[in-house]
């Protein structure tokens, strides 16, 4: 095994290499690079089908070419080996990072005593594949005796946002494909008006809760499922026995693990972080219910699809290669906000995802040991989807003083088949006709004597696109973000998989609502009537 | 009347003197700033029972004087003066703008021709009021003589992002005060699976389609128009006839005005634009048949309240006031993403309209006439409601390397009164100990021996607060981001109310489907599909 030199950025002779390109005005405009050749050759394979295509990104062969270099002598690759291979590369935790082995095995049989943690997630995945079957055929019915209908999550950060973002992203592949088994929401704020929403709409008799914690003490989650127990107490249903509606999925030692509060328990461990859990029984137990095994086998197919093609060498690797470009954008050409902007409705929530994904994992102000860095990390990321975008907050990007990178994300079918000709045109192809020419009209801008109409462009930007959104292309999407964003934090030499920066909220919210006498708390408390 | 300056930011004294005090460290530290007695005294009423905090914003007495003499040298009230009085201040359309009259006269009569324009609106208020109470009587029933039950808009940008953000902010108040008339849903992207998602969940028989356009050729909405008319052909049901199904807003010289598509027409006119008309009929008719006139009436005199005071002088004026410190913090301290963080689950899109307001406003690069700016405009908006955010990408918030403002919401009471309490708490106050909570940390932070678990604090906050969540709050709220947008614009000396960065992808967008030969538009469109 290669030994690995974890050193900050700004040890690395390609880093000073590219801020002197930068000084020296060696980086090209996208005006005098974007060409059909470069759409041609700009090409990278993704996984699940997906191309990632970065031929309006402001980068030509040089600056790839040192991007490449920086990647070899940050040993990034190198580094994604070691965790795949079971290194504790969470420093901050003293944690393994094992996400990836819950799609598929890349590197070496990760063993802990006398446990392969590859087989015990695919174990879990086994149980919550039979504990779906079992809902779907009707051998698991609800106390009343009738058939589970719908599912409902209640979790918060990693235990909403990606299995949610997922949930809508297939919804309408499953409708026209035949595999929408179950209806499913989501339950995930402390505000009591969240909860009380969703329980409004469902009924108790058919309805299957997934509580999801896996330290078993998350305090919206805990009240929330509280909040529930109640309510279907509130129904008075003769023979309505909560605890016979509720699943966890948790860790092992956590609280909830073989609770008779429920009916049954899915595990993951704390080698599965919060937001790269989608593929574990955080998004595993309702994907499965939602649409069936089989989807969700395909969807961690994809996925480890694009983890595989994250072990190529850095010019033929997608994530690595869309994980450099974001670097030179937000480090050496000053722009630090990404905004993800898919031309898919079901993907709607998908920037929420990456938003805690990327925001989460590399809003960092200190390296891997806990040493200050002197160069900027994270970018903050923002999208909507296409075209709603458009009416929306692209006139910044397009005319506002700062350069916003953007990241496209387009399928060449719509998800439901359901579509209309006007003028000879399809919604689809208009859809994609508005995808195309943004791409065009950021990179290239246009003149105008009127200043007011002038369009600068050299605003950079990506394509990830593919024939549709199934299952599989988007287990491959997921993993593709989750791939780039940890290619950054290894490139800036932090931690990309613990958040400390949560905390010390969770300590003064204990203060306050154990009546502190802080003078600054207590004057806010009497704003908000606490 | 006033002799109105409009001249640059950077001819300002006031802004040379703010450039002065940064560049001398004249800038406290929150850390110095924030106490008990700056909560009680950073407060101003922001209408319909709400208050907007600014103690957590790193403004001194002598940064807030500056500000102010700022807002006098650039005349901004006198320029809010001018906006009401029929100024035609929309320079870059030759346009007047008169949202604000849409909810009440706060200046002089707007008088077109022999046209009062606040009676226009007031008329069309008064015909959508009748309207919808038609709807809910009875007395107009659908086609095939089934009572309407749900209302479905078809609008993008302004036509969508405003009035969803509202309907979903007031439908848990409507659930609890018994006024939830119809349910409502909205169609927006050109995307055929948004449409077709909409529309596989509601019954064509008792759904009334609201077509929202202004200029009625909005290729997304007449496209989903087409498509939903031709979803109801194909349900064929006997006697089911689309046109008594569907109402039109519009300008009264659009295409769609008095069509027979139409079983009734509602209009607005070019002094409403997009993002400013949710109070219009834009809004109006939908939040009307969703839960009554009185409620909508309700949402126009908080709106009204806000409007008048921000009429007050600088320092007793919270909407100014809240644009002069996000001036500070954008122009001077290099803090070029604003994150809008409600502590309201109704408020979840709350931050989608306001990213559009803000960012097609204030997004620009030119001035009023057309003159290049030499200094940064809008910010990014960002947001979600909390506490889910906390979860999420707060950790960037707090440990990042770019310092990100905080507009932070909340109310004392949650709307739908359903909550539980565990260990003696109800999940609102523990709702509202995690905002109480989060505002310290951000501001004060917390020193630690363990870099990796230090908080640097000073990321300045505000806080606007108030009893519930209601119409009328709400429309304080929605008129307080207005009203601050727009003073932005004024400080800027740019024109908050065109949209030219929108209009390239529009032109590229037919050249795509008129099947361009621009080599790079073929290139994308094959990628694609197209």
């Amino acid at each position: 095994m290669k030994t690995i030199n974890y050193s900050n950025l700004d040890q690395a002779k390609a880093f000073s290499k590219l801020e002197t390109m930068v000084a020296d005005k060696k980086v090209p405009t996208l005006k005098s690079l974007l060409s059909s050749e470069r759409v041609t050759s700009c090409s990278l394979p993704a996984g699940g089908g997906l191309t990632y295509n970065f031929a309006a990104k402001q980068a030509d062969d040089e600056i790839l070419k040192t991007l490449y270099a920086l990647a070899d002598e940050q040993q990034v690759l190198d580094k994604y080996e070691e965790l795949l291979n079971g290194e504790r590369i969470n420093t901050g935790e003293n944690r393994m990072v094992l996400h990836h082995l819950t799609r598929g095995q890349c590197g070496e049989p990760v063993i802990e005593g006398d446990k392969n943690l590859g087989d015990f997630y695919a174990e879990q995945a086994e149980r919550f594949y039979a504990f779906s079957r079992d809902i779907h055929s009707g051998k698991i019915k609800g106390s009343t005796g009738k058939n589970f209908k719908t599912v409902v999550q209640i979790g918060i950060g990693g235990s909403d946002l990606g299995p949610r973002a997922l949930y809508l992203a297939l919804k309408g592949w499953a409708v026209k494909s035949d595999s929408l088994k179950m209806e499913a929401e989501f339950i995930s704020n402390v505000d009591p008006d969240d909860a009380s929403q969703v329980i409004s709409e469902v009924d108790p008799e058919s309805t299957l809760f997934i509580l999801v914690s896996k330290s078993g003490t998350t305090q919206e989650t805990l009240t929330n499922h509280q909040l529930v127990i109640n309510k279907m107490i509130e129904a008075g249903i003769p023979g309505l026995k909560p605890e016979l509606h509720m699943v966890a999925v948790t860790s092992q030692t956590s609280p909830l693990a073989s609770s008779s509060d429920f009916l049954d328990s899915f595990y993951i461990d704390d080698y599965i972080g919060g937001r790269y859990s989608a593929t574990s029984a955080v998004g595993g137990v309702i994907l499965s219910l939602a649409f069936g095994d089989t989807a969700f086998k395909a969807l961690l197919s994809g996925a480890h699809e694009a983890d595989m093609l994250a072990l190529e060498s850095p010019s033929k690797n997608a994530a690595l290669t869309d994980a450099l470009l974001g670097f030179f954008e937000n480090n050496l050409m000053g722009q630090s906000v990404t905004a993800i902007l898919p031309y898919s409705q079901a993907l709607s929530r998908f920037p929420a995802h990456l938003q805690q994904l990327d925001m989460e994992s590399n809003g960092k102000m200190v390296n891997r040991t806990g040493a200050p860095l002197s160069y900027k990390t994270g970018p903050v990321i923002m999208g909507e989807p296409g075209t709603n975008g458009q009416h929306s907050f692209y006139q910044l990007l397009h005319q506002g003083t700062s350069i916003v990178p953007l990241q496209f994300i387009g399928f060449k079918e719509s998800q439901r088949q359901e579509d209309v000709v006007i003028e000879g045109l399809t919604s689809q192809k208009k859809l994609n006709a508005n995808l195309t020419a943004q791409i065009a009209a950021f990179a290239l801008g246009q003149e105008n004597k009127n200043k007011n109409k002038f369009f600068p462009g050299e605003r950079p930007s990506s394509l990830i696109h593919g024939k549709d959104l199934n299952p599989k292309s988007l287990g491959a999407l997921l993993a593709h973000f989750e791939n780039k964003v940890m290619f950054q934090g290894f490139l800036w030499n932090l931690n990309s998989f613990d958040q400390e920066g949560v905390q010390l909220g969770k300590v003064l919210t204990g203060k306050v609502l154990g009546g502190a006498d802080d003078p600054v708390l207590k004057a806010y408390s009497e704003l908000l009537g606490i």
